[in-house]
């Protein structure tokens, strides 16, 4: 039979992720280019432990259906969170419970895109949301990313003559860069938006993975009737419960609220419940401050040793957090190519070009710094290095 | 600011859902209106028990993000059992892993519908269907249920005259129904299909709850390149572990998959490997045996009761399986109003219109009989019958 798809499915950019899950599993290859936090903190033990006491305290509660906004516990320490980290007015009537923050790209773009609506993005731009947003087929915009945050001219003009209706960035640690924006560039983000019907689409899935420890301050606290939040803890406890939420003004939650019971009714409540358990016998602060201290020395191993070893004409990001970097490669150096033959040597990059949404980027490749331990790193970059050197003679 | 939603979210039939929860949740109200299975059947001691045994030997592999597809030998296990229960060729090559088959709807709905495209369903159909399908704003068309499935005369002047996209129905104890599709229809549906570009979603979410525990062949064995199957966990071992799956020819399956990856990247991997655990230690058929002899004798209890109870004019579905019924008002008794003073008499039922998505259905309603135990149905129809009896004087 001649199956009829529908036409949003051919604006979906091919995934290179298939190939890049097939070559980080061949063993001996050391991979930058997923995007893992390091399963070393993952803390199982604890994990277990909350989940034999939900089971014995909730039982068949536990288990059942449940509302679509989420276990109030849960929300209830999320807004918690916010009021007491970033002193922001949270609510739980404010939070909605989401199957990682990526729903949210979903939802979001479902909620406000009718085809060929304009939507504003950095360059580059996170690949997950240009897929999710593509198939809701709108028209996307691009600003470039400089190092302290968007090109504020740029973004000006974008949203003046553009209209969009969301402009989606990630202020935090941002994936691919790593960048982070400057206090002066959300504050100048915020006024250019504010009295313009644009959302400010605020993914701040690395928050808390600031490698000196320190909050930065959002633009949802500049602007916080015109910006939706998305925050996950699949980078800070554990990604396979994929709990994450949205944070949003009241007339966006209740049509998120509609779209997200259509797409699935509720986010898988076990999950829920024993995250909620765990959050409330454990130390997050503690643990988080943890984890960003081990991947603040990665960072700096990798950039050290981009530092020593690269041939002239590659350059990369300095993250403040996060898990990734992008790099630039020299002259005629092409990341496809990195990529295919990085992977006969062993090692395995992400290229750029997925995450620029109007082309560009093809001699940009992104490295994650989560997910390999030291030596590995330190071996990886060696490989690395040696391809590219090779390449760019 | 002026939020500038989608037209999709237009087109999304208010949802009568929130105040069912509220009014179901009011002490001493007896709920007929809800969806749950039988709590006291979620077996909670050997979900800890199978969650304990993950913890210990997979670690921390059981809390990492994972692919699209799912856990491959949880997609072994479900199409071991379709081979198995229903003879059909199925490998874990065409099966994806779901957030509960409601994702399913969304999904499928995504990939196959442009605006103002035809899509097919029962009359009264699945409300969270409807919900789904509206936000790809579809043109709906109907075919009446009748006892044993759709009207064939109005089926094949459907698939003809409209040429839908795919025809949605639940051959077996169709929600809200609890109808059953007879072989001789299953099989008129398959050969006016075949040879068209109509393709066939057969939602099964109920097909392992027949009160005399023999399966039925679903249509997806006269029409397997045709068919999607969807089906779940929710209604045999617990709906809060959001645990579904779609069954579809590799092409669909191909669309499904870059879908589901921007929706949410992967269901949660925890509850796929409790789970896949849990089933590997556990006789499903043998729990499933037992809960629809349960099941049988509350539908069977609710049955009588209406026939000795109800004033003349109320007549009833009589369903073979699942968790739904449909019962017919007297003329002039409005199933809202009903709804409304049946809450004052202490007893909750689910008005008929929303299932309705041309129109009608205002004398009807759904009633479950999963949720409430014995005594609970026999108070809770007395109160129902005094209310209708009120009605209709």
């Amino acid at each position: 039979m001649n199956y009829r798809f529908a036409g949003r499915m051919g604006r979906v950019p091919a995934s290179f992720l298939e190939e890049l899950f097939r070559v980080s599993g061949i063993p001996g290859v050391i991979s930058f280019a997923g995007g893992l936090p390091a399963s070393a903190f993952i803390d199982v033990e604890g994990i277990r432990e909350a989940a034999c006491e939900v089971f014995d305290e909730m039982g068949q509660k536990a288990l059942q259906y449940t509302t679509t906004d989420g276990y109030l516990p849960l929300r209830e320490f999320i807004a918690d969170r916010y009021r007491r980290r970033l002193d922001l007015p949270a609510t739980p009537e404010e939070i909605q419970i989401v199957n990682g923050s990526q729903q949210c790209l979903d939802i979001v773009a479902k909620i406000f895109l009718d085809p060929g609506d304009a939507v504003g993005m950095e360059r580059p731009g996170y690949l997950g949301a240009i897929e999710a947003f593509s198939l809701y087929e709108p028209d996307f915009y691009s600003v470039p990313l400089e190092e302290d945050g968007p090109d504020i001219a740029a973004f000006e003009s974008l949203i003046h003559d553009h209209a969009p209706k969301f402009f989606y960035g990630i202020p935090n640690s941002q994936n691919p860069s790593g960048r982070t924006y400057s206090q002066e560039k959300r504050r100048a983000v915020a006024e250019i938006l504010e009295g313009t019907d644009t959302v400010f689409y605020e993914d701040d899935a690395f928050g808390e993975l600031f490698f000196d420890g320190k909050p930065r301050l959002p633009v949802k606290r500049y602007l916080p009737d015109q910006t939706v939040i998305s925050g996950s803890f699949s980078k800070t406890v554990a990604p396979g419960m994929r709990i994450g939420w949205i944070y949003a003004p009241e007339p966006v939650l209740r049509e998120f609220n509609v779209a997200k019971q259509a797409a699935d009714l509720h986010s898988n409540f076990l999950s829920q419940v024993i995250l909620h358990r765990y959050l409330s016998t454990h130390d997050l602060d503690a643990h988080v401050a943890r984890v960003s201290a081990v991947y603040g020395e990665h960072c700096r191993l990798v950039c050290d040793l981009l530092d020593d070893l690269m041939p002239p004409g590659v350059t990369h990001t300095t993250p403040e957090g996060g898990m990734f970097m992008t790099a630039t490669l020299p002259d005629g150096v092409s990341a496809m190519e990195l990529f295919r033959e990085g992977v006969r040597e062993g090692v395995a990059v992400l290229p750029g070009v997925p995450f620029y949404v109007d082309g560009g980027g093809e001699d940009t490749i992104r490295l994650n710094f989560s997910a390999a331990g030291e030596e590995e790193i330190v071996e990886g970059i060696h490989r690395l290095a040696r391809v590219v050197r090779r390449l760019a003679a």
